[in-house]
């Protein structure tokens, strides 16, 4: 038999401890704030029938970014890669029961099939953010606010990022009233225009010539528009930049001020019907998106139930973690196992674990030596695996009730009884 | 197009808040005991490579029960059906870096494809605590302490639980030098005894005589014996039955009473070395294994380097649920958020998004209503997600510094200044 590989499979990680460590970290300041916004915690499968994501996830992920396959009783079925419709099967099959606005969040994993590359793997998590059955602008604004609260929580700076904005009714303005363009070029021209940053200008203008033809310079006069009050004044009067005035407004407001109107926004997905939005590393060495998100009002009512519209965004933990450690902003290392136990001989270990379970019954997080291992190297095992405090067993401690704590970062050791330990080292 | 259906896919769950709330209930148990041993929380990917599961997990599962396909590259896949072998690759691939003996724990979703029934879905969470190189029968003592102590966190009495130990050491010697069976056939008889509550008696027989033959009486007076010292002599003097001996020593100095020696528990995996245990509901409308682990010595190896042993359980989170909600040990729902402001009229939501960003700041989980639905719509809006407090804001309320806290519980009503309301909600 050929020796296995130890590797993960190809796009997809193992988390040790540390790793963990920090998915934990960024987890829970997701969690946190999502919660502090009053969003509760949902969840659905891992698993999937194909048919919810032909609808509306867009086809290039569907023909070549899903893991799909038939299970064992012919069912066509996929593994999440995006949590969106999910979300919006759950809100449809209690359509009926839910007290809107519906406010949910979950950080479930996800799966794409795409070649593995610095800020996307195949296996990510994402916090996703939705709100369904709020109408109003405030809306976006709490969507948006969330997103720049958690940014902010974990101390990134308002200058290190920046809120690009559009509106998905503006951009079927253009496409149909500006440049009269049918349903097919028009997407067509959505998805070139979503390319735009990761093609050659030349690339892009030959393109857009074939799609737009005559209105080849009006559209890129368009495009070159960074301000809603300098767009043609028929665009100004759409409800589209209407909604992205009023929204700019209520977020400088709440002193959100790294957002800019960006007419090239489109995001990938097809079930967007009005706010977009994108969040940008502003790094020049790095300037690309973290994530975003938008607004969708069609996505419930596939289902066969009556209408209601939705809102949110996707947050990966790939792209946060990579952005954090650009930033210096990732925590050091800490075991959540606070206290090791050593002991000098086998015969200490029954006393040890008496000890230790009287120190959880406190609070305190505590491994034992199990083994014969020499005391060095019992150490050595706590001050690897990052536990702060040690505490060695031996004859005086079993009979003396002094207890020498050791902290193995500072290499300072304390004698307390008993009674003091579980205060030295948790406080 | 045919109405898309809202159903998860078959034998999987959707998680609304009130579903999640319980899961993080039950989650937090596990994590906060695992965590008091000295436990760190690992992961590893959804999807592993076939091969992985085709050395040690069972052939019944891998050519039955598992979501095996292959990906758009050609390589054979698998959802994951269960954790140990991410685990043993995981220690395999830093084999010579990490410091033993290693303690790890995961709360992973797992698929496996099956009949969905009571207790068993296709997808499930699990629990899984592990401890790597520690060879002492200690370490067996304190991974079922560990389960033994979660099942006590959740309120479980020990009459209402049995912990039912063997050994595979015993196991073998019984195959092997007490019957003088072949492999082969001990394998079989191994899965046979592992069916034997499945099956009717006369079929056990029957089957049992075809495997065992002239041995019949022999082998149905030792699967009668549950006392390791009423063993026939020759199997007393094993290492596994000493080991049996040895742990159920320990367990009972540590308090731990609920334990039986069973003969007839064999644990589905081929990887088991030496100790198995099983967790059995003791209710007799319910007399069924809620989940168990086992002793593997030869797992880590497989992947071709040195040896480690390997010892741990994993707990399902749907057996898990199903036995507190028998035993009434499942708290009521409360939603995460403290607060639902409502508003007399849209002009004072900018005034109830300060109010409640001052709140947030202050450890308050606050939702604002953003509808112009009417307060009393809003208010029950609030107590159908749970939600313990509202506060209505209305031109009073912005004038005066005076605010009415209203318990939708109590009904209560208490009025304090912007200052008070934190206190009053989280105390």
């Amino acid at each position: 038999m050929k020796t296995l590989s130890t590797k993960p499979y190809k796009g997809t990680r193992d988390f040790y401890p540390e790793d963990q460590f920090i998915q934990n970290y960024i987890f829970s300041h997701m969690r946190r704030v999502a919660e502090q916004f009053g969003y509760s915690e949902y969840n659905g499968p891992i698993l999937e029938e194909t048919d919810l994501y032909r609808a509306k996830t867009g086809e290039e992920i569907v023909n070549e970014q899903t893991y799909s396959f038939t299970d064992r009783g012919g069912r066509d079925v996929t593994i999440r890669p995006e949590m969106t419709p999910t979300i919006a099967r759950m809100v449809a099959q209690k359509r009926k029961e839910l007290a809107f606005p519906v406010r949910w969040y979950s950080i479930p994993n996800l799966m794409r099939y795409e070649r593995p590359q610095r800020g996307r793997l195949r296996e990510h998590w994402q916090l996703n953010v939705d709100i369904f059955g709020a109408e109003s602008l405030y809306a976006e604004a709490e969507i948006i606010t969330i997103a720049h609260r958690i940014m902010t929580s974990f101390g990134a700076k308002q200058k290190n990022f920046l809120i690009r904005l559009n509106n998905r009714r503006l951009i079927n303005a253009i496409m149909q009233d500006y440049l009269s363009l049918d349903e097919k070029t028009a997407h067509k021209l959505g998805k070139l225009i979503d390319r735009k940053e990761k093609i050659k200008v030349t690339e892009f203008d030959t393109e857009l010539k074939k799609l737009v033809n005559k209105n080849f310079t009006k559209c890129k006069n368009l495009l070159a528009i960074n301000k809603i009050n300098e767009l043609p004044k028929e665009l100004q009067d759409t409800q589209g930049a209407r909604e992205l005035n009023e929204l700019i407004k209520i977020l400088k407001k709440q002193k959100i001020t790294n957002i800019t109107f960006d007419l090239t926004l489109m995001r990938g997905f097809d079930y967007y019907t009005g706010t977009v939005f994108e969040v940008f590393d502003t790094n020049p060495a790095n300037r690309r998106a973290l994530f975003g998100g938008g607004r969708y009002d069609d996505l419930v009512d596939i289902f066969g139930v009556e209408k209601v519209t939705g809102l949110g965004f996707g947050m990966g933990d790939v792209t946060m973690r990579d952005y954090l450690e650009t930033y210096g902003l990732l925590p050091k290392y800490r075991s959540v196992t606070d206290l090791y136990i050593c002991t000098f001989d086998e015969k200490y270990i029954d006393f040890a674990l008496e000890l230790a379970s009287y120190l959880r019954n406190q609070g305190v997080n505590v491994a034992v030596n199990l083994t014969s291992k020499k005391i060095g190297q019992q150490i050595k095992t706590a001050d690897k695996h990052g536990i702060p405090f040690i505490e060695c067993i031996g004859e005086d401690e079993v009979k003396s009730d002094k207890f020498k704590v050791k902290d193995l970062k500072t290499r300072k050791e304390k004698v307390v009884n008993k009674g003091g330990i579980a205060k030295l080292i948790i406080g």
